[in-house]
């Protein structure tokens, strides 16, 4: 671990408190907060406009929300945690009787103690979230139902960063800004992006990289909508990035083809970590993956979670907070994402420039006295080039020849400098 | 169980008496009692055609046929039971002693009850089946031997129905008429195919069927003869049509190509029914079958059965008579190949028309409120559009997103009204 | 066993006292030794010729070399042995002490009564190879070193022998002569070729035969760099020969492209034999294998042995002798090759002339009375026709109906008389 391990988490914790939605000024703050780290352009696109099979909805602002009871006593208050108001909710300000107010109430019987996410984007409704324990203590009488927010024509904001490479290639990262405070899904797949972005901005870089902070589904439309032609000719792995604050197992969600590059990609680098990982079906899918395998699309995309959304309990309630996700947590997976990068990078088709073996003795890479069993250590070279015939990538070589890709990493360099091999897209 | 139930069964009942073989008035008789049933174009094609490899032989016919005993009695009686006599025997009357009669007897040692069928086609000869316990009765003594029959010039017979779809593109069902007095083997096949035949002609059909009733080898061998380079073109699937009396577990012939689109229904039909059945290898084949994925012919067809020809233990003998074939038996043999017949006629391939999700809650098939497993019920509609890339048809998203294909029917109904997806073949 | 069970032994042994090495004239001795049992073309190449990415190195010969110790005892004698020379020793003629000695003294300390087999092709050296348990008696003093060797400008010599046949199509075997006195790597190899190509001239051949005797590495790298080209075009097959005169299973390591023709008949040969065999990933090659599948090379060659090089105990040492190796192993390996080669010549496509299956009965091949179970005689050869259809070779229809090859050879001949098939390359 190193000092950014603490600044990821500190990243997530100055985000926390802020009440993000699909639209609306939580999202540019945030926006604007992971500005101090990375030069991230921000763009605006106005309510009502289409994309794809979608409407830009209005935008929702929100300055606060409560219900007092019969006794005066504010039961349920925005402001001590915005995952009370269902997202969206538009105002209202009455009295009502509790039966009333409960066909409003949202809770977990089977997990009192969590508060809830819910939203309502597409149909205008109003509603509170709350622990089911607190729920039960609503005597009868009549409640103050007060909501203070406003949906007006106003606009979706997004974040969009694109690192030019040597290549018009690009690999695409996509994370999410619509969760109000909730830490592991999904304040960790922003922290952890922009700290990718600030590692590649460092870096000498083959590919270009295509970085966006959206709004989950919406947002993936409409950046599709405006960028898919592109994309679609120089896009050559993408990564969703969500849920991967958390200290348990990594997982990732295999694309739709379950032969594109990102997932032989992710597949070999989960594998070469050597520790246990999850591979789920495209059936599993459930963030902005469906977006970008969607038929048409057809973009290489996989997610890379640790505990992916949906399998774990905090998940959606105010359970997912600042304790579930960890310094450590975060760090692993942005560790775990830059080894995906590298690995990308490094990547190439390699071809013997030889016909028949090279004489790697005159080069010093094989022994000159041959006797039984002198011949392991140059071993790994001569395997190396016995399938650099420019049909396999450094992957596949690395698959052929058993040798962890760490170790191909030298080989190749000294071969390159011999002129033995060259390196291919 | 219906009114078809019964129906199937008086119709083998009707037929069994007759005596069949592969040319003469048998087949004519049972073809026009299956006229009764539906509109079938009867064929008589002559003596000494030339039909690829082969030549339709004479036409053989036959009155009475018997053996007396020494004692006088009539010991062998065509008319008591037509498997008496050996099939195509030209015409004998004669006196002879027991050890000459015994080179032309048949009989099962092993199935001392039972009267085996046999036949010559193709070589001049004469003989007797009987049952080995009576075969064992018979005395030393002179044999009157007589079989009134009669081989000339005449035609093969065979029955043709062509029903119209909206496709040129045809379903081919076949099945064969070639046998004498046996249930299983083979009156349930025309049987069961008759009332297929009548219930595609109260359909609406997208494709067209063609349905012979043959002899079975020569029969197939003449018909590809007249029609192969139509059907080569027209034919999506054919099904050969054999042995579904019984009450027996199903069971199919792969064609020679395991890959053809009969053996992507069959397997996928038989799977979906839930019950236990057999997948033959190609090499299992015996019937019809043989000539239609022939070398050259190619023809995607598969045999279906219930115990299949040759496996069970009443095959070609007079053991296999109207209490192994049931009402039952036939009638699921029947819904069987209706669910097959449904099955490809509902088998198109599906095209999402959207890029990206559509917005299913607009249209009322996705919850307007989102909390924490809510989608679950729209789960399917949105699975099945992530399959629907046109390039693969029902069957395949059925297999991809795992729901049974009949739960997937609504689905698609559903949505080619909401035009969020277009068929195509 | 036959007469040809010791002429191959016995060719070994006149061979084994020879001192080979990749040049001189211990190859050229050899090679006329193999010259009076077939007509072996000889070639010269000299020294400095560049070939890929080597050069053919200075010729080296040998009369004497020996070590005396401070007694005046010879204690290694190259007379004795010539494994107790480093291949490739420069001349040295001097008296140093043992420390001084030591570092020119190989020994296998785990297998302290093998002289072990050391070279030293591209690095000017001297050296003597001895018992450990002879190294270890050594007392310190003076001793007396003498190399009584040449390296000059000279040539590498190999031979050549192309048989001709029908096609211009090839099959190509291979094998060195590079080894000083060891059976079975490498003399096993060379004596078995030279009795296989002696019975391929007696025999009526579908395709040519390339057969080379070279040194291992430099030999085959040469033999390529002029070669290739025309190889690249002609041959369907190739196998390296080496180590087979034992008496242990065998193996074959595969072509680096695992679908090639050579590796398809070897498995099959291999299992079609019945016994155990150990099929070699191409990661464990070793031999000239290496450089004719190297990338751009990619000949279809496989290596064939029985106990491979360096998996054996006596492996390049002197026990690697007359002993391991045995008349009944080399004979063996013999005909398992010629099994290989009949299967190469034999394994044409077939193609069915009938459209159906063809009237058997009429050409005698089909029972003329039909009854349960009287096909089955006749299955096999309707079995093959259909697979006959010109996309399955004679291997292939021998997997697809699980009848073995040489039952299929007579059904073969019998339906190419009948003009049934057709044999197709």
């Amino acid at each position: 671990m190193s000092k950014v391990t603490n600044e990821i988490y500190e990243l997530v914790r100055e985000l926390f408190p802020i009440c993000r939605s699909i639209t609306g000024d939580g999202v540019r703050q945030t926006l604007k907060i992971i500005q101090k780290h990375i030069p991230l352009n921000l763009f605006e696109v106005p309510t009502g406009t289409k994309v794809f099979d979608w409407t830009v909805p209005q935008e929702w602002n929100i300055k606060d929300a409560y219900v007092i009871d019969p006794a005066g006593k504010k039961v349920i208050d925005f402001k001590k945690h915005n995952l009370h108001i269902v997202g969206y909710s538009i105002p209202v300000n009455k009295t009502i009787a509790l039966p009333e107010l409960q066909k409003h109430l949202y809770s977990l019987p089977d997990q009192p103690t969590a508060i809830p996410y819910v939203t309502s984007y597409y149909q205008p409704r109003w509603g509170f979230c709350l622990k089911h324990q607190d729920r039960e203590k609503l005597k009868p009488g009549k409640y103050r139902v007060v909501v203070d927010s406003e949906l007006k024509k106003g606009s979706l904001t997004f974040g969009e960063l694109i690192i030019p490479g040597l290549s018009q290639k690009e690999v695409f990262l996509s994370t999410y800004v619509c969760h109000p405070s909730m830490a592991n899904n999904e304040l960790s797949g922003p922290a952890v992006t922009t700290f990718l972005a600030k590692w590649l901005l460092t870096k000498k870089r083959r590919y270009a990289y295509r970085i966006i902070f959206i709004p989950e589904t919406i947002g993936s439309i409409m950046y599709l909508s405006k960028n898919l032609n592109v994309m679609k000719n120089a896009v050559v792995a993408g990564f969703n990035i969500s849920c991967v604050g958390d200290e348990r197992n990594y997982s990732y969600v295999s694309s739709r083809n379950g032969e594109t590059y990102a997932n032989k990609v992710a597949q070999f680098a989960f594998e070469s970590l050597g520790e246990d990982f999850t591979r789920y079906s495209y059936l599993d899918r459930g963030s902005d993956e469906r977006q970008y395998n969607s038929p048409g699309v057809d973009l290489p995309v996989v997610s890379i979670s640790r505990s992916k959304y949906g399998t774990y309990p905090e998940y959606h309630t105010s359970l997912d907070d600042l304790n579930l996700v960890t310094p450590r947590g975060l760090y692993g997976s942005y560790e775990l994402l830059k080894h995906i990068l590298e690995l990308i990078e490094k990547n190439y088709y390699y071809q013997n420039t030889c016909l028949g073996e090279p004489q790697l003795g005159r080069r010093g890479l094989y022994p000159t006295v041959s006797k039984k069993g002198s011949a392991a250590g140059a071993r790994r070279i001569i395997d190396f080039l016995a399938y650099a015939d420019g049909t396999n990538d450094l992957i596949d070589i690395s698959r052929k020849i058993k040798i962890p890709i760490h170790e191909l990493y030298p080989i190749v360099k000294r071969l390159l400098k011999e002129k033995l091999i060259t390196a291919q897209e």
